[in-house]
Formats: structure tokens, sequence, C-alpha cells
């Protein structure tokens, strides 16, 4: 799970595509939102309440499903569909709180698996 | 977890750190659940519940304060680092979702701001 | 908690008008299911995943909101439909939820307020 | 608000217990929160939010469970706690809102069944 050659980098076989990091992402979000005058909506309370009214709005898709029919969702194209669309709106609520509280969501869960690590050790 | 040479290419100025990659974290993830044999639980429908509990937990930080208190969260050490914890544990949750329904995150959110683009035009 | 008295009584200004009792909805929602055979859907995992769904849809018609603006929205004939149509949902599905596990929500809240009184003692 | 025929009335099997009807339970809630000088922070927008963290917190107790362990979740003594707490919560929110919006929780849940009836109508 290396970390040393992080570098010039063929080596790198995940390195992102243009524009699909992360910081990038956030870039986008706080401009769409500063264009349209929507930055005073997005205090770290309303963007707390959006992340989970659209998480809701994510199980929503699987709730009355059984545990087959849920494993299977993403061949239907209508729920591909709206499971990317939900889960794009989590995504987008959740780094734009991390912009706003200036969190860094991916060291954010570095950590916590590093933690996670001692705190449930393998067997 | 270093951070200063993030090299070659001068051009993509927000490289990412190596570990610290969407892609990366979910390979993670995903080793941290086979090791331990949680990928039985880990079926769409209980990680998109998981996903909308976590949400509620990082909510929860925020749900008694006042906008101007909610703004200063991050200044409280112990607040800071519950919200660091719900954002780590909200960001877990998503990725195991898309991992196990081959989602996309980033690309998802990418195209949701792309619709909105049209949806919502610029004044 | 009493019980013994209640009775032909006069004295109880707030009995409740015939149908609008907890468990005479429970039955109504009940019979609704059965006859329209969702009962096998009403599990008390998809019932309490439900239930949190439509938690978050009505905290969508405050997301956005100014205190302010919150406080004041009953008095838009459209929001308080929302409202109500949302607080009607969420009750629903506690109601099936308690039906299906056998448990009496009003009991359960008498009893944590009376747990309330001990831990969180009146100044 | 009516209810002329509330009645003396061996005709009303599920007569409520006193004490253990919505408008008292809504009264001693009321009554906890004064006396406490919690009302400050009872605002609609903030018991939307807690009113969504407790449905969050009663679905975690089902989310890692498989259908038939959800469904026999009571038998054990803890877990059947932890519901009947849950369930407390979310009701206490709901109701606490509901006092602050001056919405009639089950006449708006009695209300929605009827439209529900020519929504979906019976086979």
């Amino acid at each position: 799970m290396g970390g040393a050659d992080r570098a010039g980098s063929a080596d790198r076989a995940d390195l992102p595509e243009a524009g699909l990091t992360v910081p990038e992402l956030q870039r986008r979000l706080a401009e769409f939102a500063a264009v349209r005058h929507w930055q005073q909506f997005h205090t770290p309370k309303n963007l707390a309440s959006a992340l989970t009214v659209e998480a809701g709005e994510l199980l929503e898709v699987f709730q009355w499903l059984t545990p087959e029919q849920a494993a299977d969702v993403m061949s239907d194209a209508d729920s591909a569909h709206r499971v990317r669309d939900e889960v794009a709106d989590v995504l987008a609520y959740l780094l734009q709180l991390c912009t706003v509280l200036e969190v860094d969501p991916l060291r954010a869960l570095a950590e916590k698996i590093e933690r996670n690590e001692s705190r449930f050790p393998a067997p």
C-alpha cells in the first residue's frame, strides 16, 4: 500500500484524471456556489443538515429492497442513475462542509483508518 | 505523511500525496474489512444505512448550536476532533458503498456539477 | 403510572377524539398495509430505514432557512402542508415499527421522561 | 376540535391510560424543557435536526443485522431496551416539534392515511 514513490510517475497507476481530485472538485463546488451567491446558505449547520438529508435520499433507493435486490441495484439503468446522483449529492455536501470547516477529508479518513487499525486489531 | 515532494509536474498543482487519493483509501478500507471478515456485513443496503447513521452523528455536533457557534466549532479541540472523526466515518461508508456498487464517486460528482450548471445557469 | 382511573370521566379534558388515538391509528395503518399486501416490506429494518428517510425529508423543509425563517414556516400554506405531510410520514413509520416490534411508544416515552428526570435534575 | 362522541364509553375499548396520551406527553415534555430553560434550544430547525439524529440512532440498532436478526431484536434484553429508548427519543423530538409548530400529529396522520387511501386504492 506503498507511499515511498509518489513521483514522476509512470509508477502511479491511479494517478487521478485531471479535474477528478477532491481539491479540484472542492474548488468547482465553491465557485459554483459563489457565482450564484449561495455561500450565505452554506453554513456548517446547514451543510451538515443537507448532508444528512441527501444520505437519506440515497438510503431511500434501498429501503424496501431485499438484500438480494439491493445487491443488484446497478443493473437497472434508472436505479443506477439515481444511485450515482445521490452519491454525488452526499459527496458534494460533505466536501463543501469540509471546505467551510477547513477539514481535509482524505487525511481525516486516513487517520481514522489508522486509529481503527489499533482499535480493531487484525485477527 | 510527508508532502514536500509531489513532483514531476509543475502543472498539476494539487497532485495528491501518496496514500491520500480516493482509490487508495478505497483499497485500504476494502483490505481492512477483508482481513476482519467484515465484508459479509458490507451489503449496499447496510452501507447506505451506516452512511445515514454517521451523517446523523455529524449533524449531532451542530444540532443545538446557534449559527454563530456552529461556525466556530473547529476552534474547540474536542469538537474539532469529533467533526474530523465523523467526516471520516461518513466518507468511509460512502467510499465502501461506491466500491461495492462500482460507482466512481469523483466522476459521479463531476457529472452532477455539470448537470447542475445547466439546471441552475449562472446569473 | 396510574391506570386505574381511565374512566367515565368529565375530568379528562383531553380525552381524545374517536379515531385519533395512537392504537387506533396503528390499527388503521396495519389494515392499510394488509389490504395492499405491503406487510412483506414492513420488516423492522425497512421501517427503521423509512423512518430515517422521512425524518430527513422533514428536515429538508428547514435546511436552508435561517432560525427566524424556520420559526415562521407554518405561515406559508405550502410549507405548512409539507410539514404536516412529513410529520405524518415520520409518525406513520414510527408507529408501524412499534406495531411490528410490539413496543408501546407512549409508554416508552413516559418511561424515558422519568429516566431523564433523574438524569437531569431540575435546577 | 370537537369530538362529539368521546363518550362514557364501554365502547371505547382502547381508551388510553391516564398520562399516556399524546397531548399529556407533549405537556410533560414542554414542562421538562421549561424548568431546565432548554426552550431556547427547541427551535423548529434544531428539533427537526435532533429528530433525524435520533432516527439514525434507532436505525443503528439494525444496520448490520440480517432481516432475520432484525426481526428478533426484541428477544435480547439489551437491544430491546435500546430500541424502546430510541423510539422514545424519536417520539419526544417529533412531539416537541409539533408543539412548537402547533401541528396536531395524530390529526396530520389521520389526514395522510385518508389521502393515501385515494392515492393507493385498495385492490
